[in-house]
């Protein structure tokens, strides 16, 4: 049985973790962190929790934590890990961040965007950034891994393929993705009360949103070269799911088949991206409540340009399902352990 | 493995028995069946099930489906069921009628509020009412099961205790209910829109809805004697839940010890029916996609009367998930096999 | 010209009084009034007002305002009005008060429902309650109306005609109501989060809400005997409307004709309150933006009791409409001059 | 007094068309056409209207229309206008045409996008693109208005003033668009019920949408050459308003101030045209109801690409408000008259 401890346990994305480890048959929650409700009891912070979970709160003490667990989940703000991690706590668990704080390999263009100073970056090149898919083998051998933020890991399986059999051209990407709220996290800000947001559709952090550089790093990976590119969010009035659509220049013309054997050639074998028949666009929707990403895409002869699109929910592929599926590979677990569940709809 | 055949797979009630039996490790779906989509891909219809499902849909054939299948799930609108069973079927398959054919035992009151003939009314006395909680020894031993409508489970679960125990007066009952839109279906009608139901509140079938008699009889043998009461259903803008408002006379002064001592005595073994802590009112959201009741009073000393409240997925606890629990007794399997995924929120 | 003055311009309340009065031809805001947002631009609170509204806001210095305007709106938090208002300020303006401090005649049940002190009793028994319909003529005279609360206004208006007429025992009322989330306010909670609210409902107040006794004094006056009665509020996941199903036992046997004669002798040359068709249920969102008040019925001869219905937006006659409906009376203008928008639909 | 007769007034925008018209004093509505409810009372179609409209829904019949009233508007699907005009009825009454029939100059285009033959291209010339902060003089002489597109509207007011300056590379732009449910109409179809389109988002018309030639044709006309361009619009669970989401690659470097002055240069004169404060972003919430598009930018110096931004109320500034604001051009009245309601928040 794996010991989990998680330090963030009462925000959107540390109570999602909560409810995929409830039905994982191979872990134990064993500390329920949370410094605004130290002391309360969890099931009086997510009622959804009652008779489920008994524990009451605790503080973040990481110290105390790596004593008691065999892995620590940080679903916190950045800058928290990075403060509390050590080379002691490192040696005794593992630890799934899924902050941004060790997402950046260049620890300037993070304090850049971030506006604090990284606390440790000694840990930046050792960590590995859990997109499974593509790192699954780094993922296994890993102390520390980054969980990637909702919108890159949607932005990034939804482009990847395209960009590794180079078919487009990486500076002409541009991303619209559209979330959930409860990607804006659970505190008490007057934009996110529900007359603010219900009936109502605007985008944010425009040409200057912190998941920029976590994109274009992951993307010129794949591209071989530098990217730079635009990424605008939006804030949809629904609980959960993030939508990307994505526009580039194709460098060729290709045919429907042709890009459908690349996104067959990455994802065919992935259980967790489903490539949609022709012309079914995705829909967060169908993928809600689940770790399945969705892509498919549409190229349009007139422009040049190809559509990609990707549907997933911000909350458990693009949150804790994903820290999840990291957990299964550094432990050696079967990779959709505890995952499995079918999205719910309606 | 349980082999189970879905008549009326693709509506929300259907769809959700698939997501769930899905999850059952001991059941195996082998007939989706859809009269308004036959031959199409079921995964075509429901695209949460891409790559989950292969199947397409079949007619509903109950003859040969009784060959093929170990239990019979009829997710389909009053009538249908009772014009396929017959004593072959019987003989060789469990029946699990979510529709309301089963659960009127007395044929006139069915035949006046349905306003249809009874098609086979011989098997009326065979068929158990399907509220687990209540009549668990029953459904053990069913052929035929009638699972309960939404607004009678939650309605009956909130205020059984109170009569079984007299304390109070039956004909003093108003249920004022509240359900989210998936509880009106999935077929075309201007009334379901979203631009209809979004940002819109009415109560319908006032004084006139079909589940008053179901919630009436089961009412009169908790309480020992008939009951006649009002209950009047909204439609809420949200997909699923449902909550019950429920007021009714005190026999005698109570205090909240004594009440919640009489929740506990039914319940506190339940482990789909939790009684929340004082104060704490039930929120369907709380619930929502799991098979738990949440249920709670509030005693006003003011007017003599008691409120009591339940919230509830209906197409969990509502639908399809008792219509697995019943499955569940009926096999022998534990009752809460498959039915054990913790509330989604948010 | 009126000149009129906003104390509480930034709540949902405020917005909608300044929505409203900017459509009127009579009057001119001549203050702002806003403790939190001082000194800041108007239309940066509310971006919907940009280019209308040019003033900053200001704070709530009633004695200044009293020398500049003609009428003072208070669309604040309890207490403030009574805190505030003396004989020098009732010389110079009228007061219209949306907060509860001058609703309640008796001051000892103010304050055991409010819990805080009246810190001007002297001025309840001159104060009228502005419910037009109920009391035009003594509006017309008044120097401060208290504008009645949103559930007493829709209740009140759904029952009086019953009571008054004496068809139903008063004892036996019970209001289950439903709102939407801006009568919950703008202030930061996490309760009021899209997340918490959105696909959701829950009652609240059950028992202890403070309209309860607003309802009782109104509905007791109707009657001629003092009436005690539940009441049951619920959360809605909509920004507008309220919705009131209230329950009670006929006094007689009665036809739907003569309940509708009644509905019609008190309503008939009523502007803003529609008796709908037979069988036609009060919807919130025919009434979104508007004035109305939609009211209807439905006996139920099993049991011997009527259900009443009632629908109207929360912030127009629930607050900000009729408190303008109010000083159109206090000012001798057409009751309805700034009022005839129609409902918006969707 | 200007007689209106309204072709597809059940639609959700012709409902629209009803409540803008109510409120225009110099106009009377005398035929409420409705192929689907004729011989029905309006009000029972449009509860909202119940008391304000006593008339009952008539057919199509354009030839008697043209004789009872001054204008007509067709608030149909394509192909209908243009069937039924003829040199009679122009001769005898202006024709503001809601539908695509004379958007497009070029007969071949429509008749390709819209897979219909059109039959009156001879009216195509004479009709006038009703963008009326673009062809306001025009409009004023017509007889004939092509009302535009929900879509086109907003984007070509976002993007007109940088492409007529000659800032931006036309055949880079990318626009990506999100609309409330309203725009998908009030036809029954499963795929708009409640419970498939809450708590979800995804794009539709990917590369093919029959808005796609009408913006180009705008945008070339103010480019001066031709432009293609890509345009995605996408499914929002609200009931009203379309966001924008425009990127072009600007031809120069260019500082804010420079942009702002462009957009000033067009609007700072046009009432319902509003260009917001520096990095306030459009929010459909701000102009719902309401007649005003919202428009913004930013400059991204990392791509030297412009986003733009635009926001309004499809059913208003998108729809019926834009074809009343044509009206009042074309008949000599103030442009804004009926159209000065401010918009609703929340």
């Amino acid at each position: 049985m794996i010991r989990a401890g998680i330090i963030g346990s009462t925000g959107y994305a540390g109570g999602e973790l909560v409810r995929i480890l409830l039905g994982h048959k191979d872990v134990e929650i064993k500390w329920y962190g949370s410094r605004s409700y130290i002391d309360k009891k969890y099931a009086s912070v997510y009622q959804n929790m009652f008779q489920l979970v008994d524990d009451v709160c605790k503080d973040d003490n990481m110290e105390q934590l790596a004593k008691e667990v065999d892995v620590i989940f940080t679903a916190t703000p950045q800058g928290l890990c990075a403060s509390l991690v050590n080379d002691e706590i490192l040696s005794k668990v593992k630890v799934i961040d899924l902050s941004a704080d060790f997402r950046i390999k260049d620890v300037k263009t993070y304090e850049e965007w971030y506006k604090i100073e990284h606390k440790s970056p000694q840990y930046i090149d050792e960590a590995v950034y859990g997109l499974c898919e593509i790192n699954r083998e780094k993922v296994k051998q890993a102390r520390i891994v980054a969980n990637p933020g909702c919108y890159p890991t949607c932005s990034t399986l939804s482009i990847y393929p395209l960009l590794k059999e180079d078919l487009i051209d990486g500076n002409t990407i541009i991303i619209d993705a559209k979330s959930g709220t409860s990607g804006a996290g659970r505190g008490a800000k007057v934009d996110n009360l529900y007359c603010e947001v219900n009936e109502n559709i605007k985008a944010y952090g425009v040409a200057g949103h912190r998941h920029t550089p976590e994109i274009e790093e992951q993307l010129s990976y794949a591209a071989g070269y530098p990217i730079t590119l635009n990424f605008t969010p939006h804030l949809v009035p629904m609980n959960r799911g993030i939508l990307v659509t994505a526009y580039a220049s194709l460098k060729k013309d290709v045919t429907y088949e042709e890009v459908k054997a690349v996104y067959d050639k990455y994802y065919a074998n992935e259980q967790f991206v489903r490539v949609l028949d022709k012309d079914v666009c995705p829909q967060t929707k169908w993928v809600e409540g689940s770790n399945y990403v969705d892509v498919n895409f549409k190229i349009d002869p007139r422009t040049k340009r190809i559509i990609m699109m990707g549907a997933m929910d911000n909350l458990v592929k693009g949150a804790a399902g994903q820290a999840v599926q990291n957990m299964n590979l550094m432990f050696g677990l079967p990779e959709n352990e505890g995952l499995c569940m079918p999205p719910m709809f309606p």
